[in-house]
């Protein structure tokens, strides 16, 4: 078993959202990343078979998918969508995600 | 893409915790799970491939392990354990989790 407090170990950063790695294995991957206030993950996808999970943890901002779509995050979140579907995200407030990529990639 | 929201759609009850699918697919299986304190998920493992991870989204408790191991959950926390390897969860106050389960049993 391993532990991780994304509230002591996720870091925030004031040039870029920042990105920590919680776990990887064969699985599946575990990424934290913590945006201030107007930072934002692009809009992406990539060609490969998988999904991934967004999970609010902590703050408010918009989900972002394709042709421009936008719908509001909140703190209980949990967005499903395909790898090869695109997503994103754009933080209103700091903002805590935990974002989990089966199979990993 | 699809999304649920832990805190309005994850219910508790008086006689055990409570459970919500929120995911089920090829890559994945993504549970929520809802404890009033003093309720328990028991320690338990299966003895097949993969891993789960457990993340605390509100509320404190303990994470149990193998032989009576106990120690501290609360918000943030995320616990990665092989699916083979005891894993469990007692509630001190009416406590969220999250759990996802790669590949999906």
């Amino acid at each position: 078993m391993k532990k991780v407090n994304l509230y002591e170990s996720g870091e925030f950063g004031d040039q870029s959202f920042k990105r920590l790695l919680v776990h990887d294995s064969a699985y599946f991957k575990i990424i934290n990343f913590n945006f201030k206030a107007g930072q934002e993950l692009p809009v992406h996808a990539h060609d490969i078979e998988g999904q991934v999970s967004l999970v609010v943890i902590e703050g408010e901002g918009e989900f972002l998918g394709k042709d421009g779509a936008a719908f509001p995050a909140k703190p209980g979140d949990v967005v499903i969508s395909d790898i090869a579907e695109p997503h994103g995200l754009r933080a209103k407030t700091d903002l805590r995600l935990l974002v989990t990529i089966a199979p990993p990639i």
